[in-house]
């Protein structure tokens, strides 16, 4: 607090009080991310997949919030990671690599130490921190969750791809408990049910005091793998039954939580790190009605499933049109938690209680589209501006557009009418705030593409 | 009778009674089909479309059974209504046009009378009969719903923009009343509040007795009207507001099935008439993950939404992945009135109690998926073959396929990869499906082109 003066703190403690509290049973309550890798805006059933049923996430929906302007940090997996547990950009803490978007195997950093992720932040709170699945922000050891404020880590350093299969040169796929390999060469049909059992066991011995989980899952992510009890339950292949048996995992989890009696102080969320995999074909999943997949800053690559659950604090009000993103998490479990925001940090997320709590239809205005390091795309309100379009996965190059493409996200969500021309006041608000944002900070250098040094 | 021997009555009497009846306080249940004009199947909240909110829908299939693979019988307006209608592709009497997809006002022909429309049928069967909304099966007088078994009618003859606006040469919009015409030049923005207003004042004169209430909406069909209480209530523009009020409209209906008492003995049904207008750009729906719309036999013009509701019955178990189409309805119904199919007619549906009742995963096992005269695809389980294709609204030919397109539809329901080359047996079976069904019948002389003689 040493840049803070006394009537300042005094202030911020009187804004905290001054604060509507939420939950019943406990005045910092549970809180569990968890989180799918690659699954699209448009393979849950209650985002509209016909032949991928999820009756535990389903269930999930109905009896709290869905959210159906939902959006990551980033169009891809590290840095969309790092946005949700920072609840910040990437670009801000040099994440947003220019050569490489992902870190791999031959990585030689990781998310810097001067960030302060939510496990971090609600260990300093009193919560017992724990994660189970994958990390992918740095598989060195001084860059591993338990460097990072998690208490307990069960899992893998990086994506279930990078492994001989995909490259003789890699180690076998290793299993983390703490810092220790406990497994190589996962058998990756394993994996759900085990990081399952990981997570309940984590809730059952943290269940009398704040408990912080993050499940990021390493699948739909391909090679898919799903346990013999789901292999062939989808009519949609093994893409189907993947996201079958994580919807089970849900459901295990909510499960344990009504069982404990701790489902009213215990907020879950779902989502997922970014848009589907279009180019594995089968393989990869859908965005339903949006364009693109990973890897784009159309919406297909960004928006994503968002579903908020906590029963008798949270309404089962079905769906909200609201906006959101994951970097909101991080200040709304800061509010949660009644502690402060992480001082000296320029935070991209808002607390979102406001509207999950059915007070306010709305708090956050604006949504940022970076791939990798460029800011493609600003969305605000109802309208989004294209400054840089370019397909993903494909090795045509990016177009800068001279007038920004210009559509409205709300009328037309699957991006096929430019309207730039018809709306050229709404595209001048836009082209001020990306100014105003780009001169607003200086990005950090990248670590993105510094290597193990041989 | 006059065709069928006594054994074979007693024969057919005998099924009838060693099958399971359904319902509670009625043995024969009223029935209801809404019918929404151009809803395309992402449409609805329950489907996943992100900014139109349809709560009552939603509830609906909540508390029902929502099909995520239901059919129409056409791609286009008039013949998909003749197939709902009479339980049977319009190619086998004639209103599978060549010319013309659909009738005009200056069509001098209609649904052929040697046809049995579910009200004819029902009504034999001692239900009271309604129809409020859209005919466009023929506006002479000799073809008119009270010529088609209906005791009473409010509505249009034909589709929306068939009036002076599209064609100066066109009467004044008109409402009919039974035979009559009551008004000329409709405020279209009153429709559906006054439609709603007749089927609520049509459940309540019919509570006692069993009724079949046929509710053709003309929207979300172009030109699009909403009344003022809806107009600029959803996000998705002018086309959310239609649905939104749509959705109203049905939430009005089955609160008043609640509020009479009768909603265990009422079956009521929604759907769409064919997928969006998508050349009409934001006037026009979206199909969702589904590839194109009315007018193609891609998913995005046949398949629609789907929802089944009848408390009691009809479990709530959410959704199913069986295959129905619009003409199963005929049958369904005539086995729920516990009376025998038209006699002499070969029938394109089946009986969908057996899914409805929660017993068996499916019933039907091919669609067939006709572009005016000709097949151009077919469907057997999973397995899709296009045998000719075309871009809708579009002046590009259609393109035969000398080997068939291929399409897995439930690992792939976007249609984007062809699997012909991989799964021959199953493309082989469906070719002697086409094969089967072509040489089965004979189609009738198309009456679609027929015009009122000068």
């Amino acid at each position: 607090m040493k840049n803070l003066s006394f009537p300042i703190c005094i202030f911020t403690f009187l804004i905290l009080l001054s604060l509507p509290s939420y939950g019943q049973k406990n005045s910092k309550p549970n809180i569990i991310v968890i989180f799918a890798d690659d699954l699209g805006y448009g393979d849950l059933g209650c985002y509209g997949h016909p032949t991928i049923q999820t009756p535990y996430l389903d269930q999930m929906a109905a009896e709290g919030m869905r959210f159906t302007q939902f959006y990551v940090g980033a169009d891809v997996c590290t840095p969309s990671r790092a946005a949700l547990l920072t609840g910040r950009l990437p670009i801000r803490f040099g994440m947003a690599g220019e050569g490489r978007g992902v870190l791999f195997p031959d990585s030689g950093a990781g998310l810097p130490h001067s960030e302060v992720t939510i496990a971090s932040l609600l260990k300093e709170a009193g919560y017992s921190t724990g994660m189970i699945g994958k990390w992918h922000l740095g598989h060195l050891p001084e860059f591993m969750p338990n460097t990072h404020g998690f208490d307990y880590f069960f899992g893998t350093p990086y994506s279930n791809d990078m492994r001989p299969a995909s490259n003789p040169k890699l180690p076998p796929f290793p299993l983390y408990r703490n810092e220790e390999v406990i497994e190589r060469g996962i058998q990756q049909e394993t994996l759900t049910k085990r990081y399952t059992e990981e997570a309940v066991k984590f809730i059952r011995e943290n269940k009398e005091e704040p408990f912080f989980l993050y499940y990021p899952s390493n699948f739909p992510h391909v090679p898919l793998y799903a346990s013999e009890d789901f292999v062939g339950k989808s009519r949609r292949g093994l893409y189907g039954d993947v996201v079958s048996e994580l919807d089970w995992s849900v459901g295990e989890i909510l499960k344990e939580l009504k069982d404990l009696g701790i489902d009213d102080s215990t907020l879950v969320i779902f989502t997922s790190d970014n848009g589907p995999w279009l180019s594995q074909k089968e393989e990869g999943g859908s965005s339903g009605l949006l364009f693109e997949g990973k890897g784009s800053t159309y919406e297909g690559g960004m928006r994503v499933p968002g579903i908020f659950w906590w029963p008798g604090t949270i309404p089962a009000k079905g769906s909200t049109e609201a906006l959101g993103t994951t970097m909101d998490l991080l200040p709304t479990f800061a509010r949660l938690a009644g502690i402060p925001l992480p001082k000296g940090k320029v935070l991209d997320g808002v607390d979102l209680m406001p509207v999950l709590s059915g007070q306010e239809q709305a708090v956050r205005e604006f949504v940022y589209y970076y791939h990798r390091s460029e800011l493609y795309a600003i969305r605000k309100g109802p309208w989004k501006a294209h400054f840089t379009t370019r397909p993903s996965y494909s090795a045509e190059p990016a177009k800068r557009h001279e007038t920004p493409l210009l559509y409205n996200m709300e009328a037309d969500p699957s991006e096929k009418y430019n309207v730039s021309d018809q709306y050229p006041e709404q595209l001048l608000e836009i082209q001020k705030e990306y100014q105003r944002h780009v001169e607003s900070f200086t990005p950090a250098a990248s670590i993105m593409e510094i290597k193990i040094a041989d």
